[in-house]
């Protein structure tokens, strides 16, 4: 294993305390590890928490700040954040008026977050939660009850953010991540397995010309293996496992991700999305909105992922709203 | 090789057209292979032109708008556009006021943009050159006669074009580029090599256990290979080869970039970052701005590379001017 650490144990607490230097907007609490607004909680406000386990960055701490999250809770490599922690977090984005989880589909956030709304409950802070399991790859996963919670994420992040910024009531900002979620699916596909820091060799074996189709974010197996295709028919692959989960019609408005999983080279997520848009073209269905980059990562994994939301137009104006985090900035 | 991509002769073209259907405030001319800002030059404007080899996306399309670049020209990967692509991004870049080119020092694109400058001037259009030379690993290079121009091009990019939006002469942004440039020292560390489409394999082999150091961003050889080393020592051999080239003194401001070559996930990249903060913290050196992320690529390389640039006052508040790019935004 090659990777820019000082020790597998600390890869956290040293990551934290970079982005800490970086972003003097946000407040990182080292000893908590938790990542909230500099700021702190604007009286009157809905709250945005979320986290996970590390490995997926900018998810979660990079999209803290105006128009995202209220703070982010990361736990160590691919493990879930502790109650306390989550608790913590809760405080610290709680303006009064309620704070709203979004939890991907794993069964520790699930359970961790669960009890962090029960310890916030008994603090009077209202909680609602908006779980996420958009990826149609898979019925049940290796860490997960169902399907898991992916690059969805990202887009209901961004929406709650922009309704709770203004705003918004708890139900309201709970009702569209809700919404978001129900209209969005992913499909990934992997090149190559991602090695975490612990373990200090790849996560699963992958011959020279096979690809993982279907692919978790932390490496959990997908529906097949096969030999590589061409970006074509890989997005054909990806589309159709999408499409049959969530048909489109001709007029259709989406907002299109390719994610790359943190290995991948910017230039071939380009390729990928133009396969998408010359397939959405023929069928009628309208790219609103896109994002192309790396926004939900599974390390140093080579692969991609897909994600596609059903936009109504209170998701696409959501979607414009002005946004300042560290992975992800407009309009301000 | 395992890549998303249809065929290696098309990567390019393949990656355009996915770059114009993500955005739309460019224009992406197939034929020509070059990007230019879709609203077309502003009368009065000094134009401002880069380009070079692709596969270090975002760079330079990823630059292409307001109070960047006016237009990127692609050469397929790690290669050189030829004169005339250069020409018709020049005359698409220009607003009468001149055009600015800046050229990373490689043999290959100081050739065809200076034969493409005394192109441009047969039609009576003034040419300036930014010549970007700051990575201080090594003297010459497989490609180079000098030093290689690496991730000061971020930086001299984004400086020039504040100037140039705001109606600077071509005098001034060419002169405000080359003080960047004089300003600014790279290092970069690799991990793994690269593999370009067309070769198919790795561009050199290093052992599991050993690191380029001084690699250059197409996988040229550094100063020497050395055993992996923690994220704390290979930031201390890097500063120590930038800052015995840039002498800085306590009360210094510096921006400073931790860039990361295409196959490092974020997290490393933080870590990196966090322990330049804490070798700056003690010598009393500021960093006033700085950018941690993917920004000047080499395809899949897993590595980093660090720019630090002693910025006077100008050249901040240059730096903090309104940024629209795929690759860089802010403040609009």
């Amino acid at each position: 294993m090659k990777k820019f650490i000082n020790d597998a144990e600390t890869v956290i607490s040293d990551a934290l305390r970079g982005l800490a230097a970086a972003h003097p907007e946000l407040r990182v609490d080292l000893e908590q590890k938790i990542i909230v607004r500099a700021e702190g909680p604007r009286p009157g406000k809905v709250g945005l928490v979320s986290g996970g386990g590390s490995g997926h960055e900018p998810l979660h701490g990079g999209f803290v700040g105006l128009g995202m999250l209220d703070a982010a809770v990361p736990g160590e490599v691919f493990t879930s954040p502790v109650p306390d922690q989550i608790v913590a977090a809760t405080a610290a984005a709680n303006g009064g008026a309620g704070v709203v989880y979004i939890v991907k589909n794993y069964t520790g956030d699930v359970m961790n977050f669960q009890m962090a709304a029960e310890l916030a409950a008994d603090s009077d802070i209202r909680v609602e939660t908006v779980l996420v399991n958009d990826d149609v790859a898979v019925k049940d996963s290796t860490w997960t009850a169902g399907r898991r919670g992916t690059g969805a994420t990202v887009f209901v992040e961004k929406i709650t953010g922009a309704l709770a910024e203004r705003g918004a009531s708890l139900a309201e900002v709970a009702e569209i991540g809700r919404r978001v979620n129900a209209a969005s699916r992913s499909f990934a596909v992997a090149l190559t397995a991602c090695t975490t820091p612990a373990a200090g060799k790849p996560g699963f074996a992958l011959p020279d010309d096979e690809i993982e189709v279907g692919v978790g974010i932390h490496g959990e197996p997908g529906r097949r293996r096969e030999k590589l295709q061409t970006a074509k028919n890989i997005v054909a692959t990806a589309l159709d496992a999408i499409l049959s989960d969530l048909p489109l019609a001709s007029g259709d408005s989406t907002i299109v991700m390719v994610n790359g999983l943190g290995g991948t080279p910017l230039i071939e997520l380009y390729i990928l999305f133009g396969e998408i848009t010359a397939t959405f073209r023929d069928r009628g269905i309208v790219i609103a909105r896109s994002l192309v980059g790396n926004y939900i990562t599974s390390l140093d994994m080579a692969g991609a992922s897909i994600t596609v939301c059903k936009a109504d137009p209170q998701m696409l104006e959501s979607w414009d709203a002005p946004v300042r985090t560290p992975g992800l900035r407009w309009g301000v």
